[in-house]
């Protein structure tokens, strides 16, 4: 048999569209997804799911109502369900996103920033 | 409020001890673990879940029964649910582990790389 691991910098050579997440592996019903932000996302939250980010390249702050966070490459945050956050990058910045299958990456929101789900890469 | 990015870097210099993990973030009933491997674990598998495999530093070589895969810095890989695996790194390696909390590193495997579980960093 052969096994094949998955390797971020390959997968991320081969789009260029900003805001478009695309699944690289799944784990149980959670998906793994790369991701390339360059400025402003809207504000929305997810009612059933915390959801998780991990910065690979770049620079990803993500604002609160109340506060916000900076993640820099090497660095990790999970949002809490439910709590209401806009993310932006300045530059562009590689993301990876965790979050179970299904999850739409406006939350309830719809717009422009809404993008095709399971979309695999 | 203030909101905290968790730092890899950070989080592997509190600690030297190899085949330890140490919860680093919970995303629902999911945890993050960091971990340094060197030299040889156990077969073992995990009749209830797919176990996430992601290398921040160094090289890790997993064997299965039929094959293997080597995953180095930058790449991840999903062991199946239920698969015999026995991970294997040559020199010390920095690896993330994502699995759902409870989750026993050795599987129904107990001996002496069984590590005790929920240790927060």
């Amino acid at each position: 048999m052969s096994y094949q691991a998955i390797n971020f910098a390959q997968k991320f050579a081969l789009f260029s569209e900003q805001w478009q997440p695309k699944v690289v592996a799944e784990m149980n019903d959670y998906q793994f997804k790369v991701v390339k932000l360059q400025g402003d996302f809207i504000w929305h939250d997810h009612q059933d799911t915390d959801e998780t980010f991990i910065v690979l390249e770049g620079e990803l702050r993500i604002d609160f109502r109340d506060g916000a966070v900076t993640i820099g490459a090497g660095e990790m945050f999970v949002v809490p369900k439910g709590l209401e956050h806009k993310p932006y990058a300045e530059q562009e910045t590689k993301v990876m996103i965790i979050e179970p299958r299904g999850v739409k990456n406006t939350g309830h929101e719809d717009g422009e920033r809404t993008a095709d789900n399971d979309v695999w890469i």
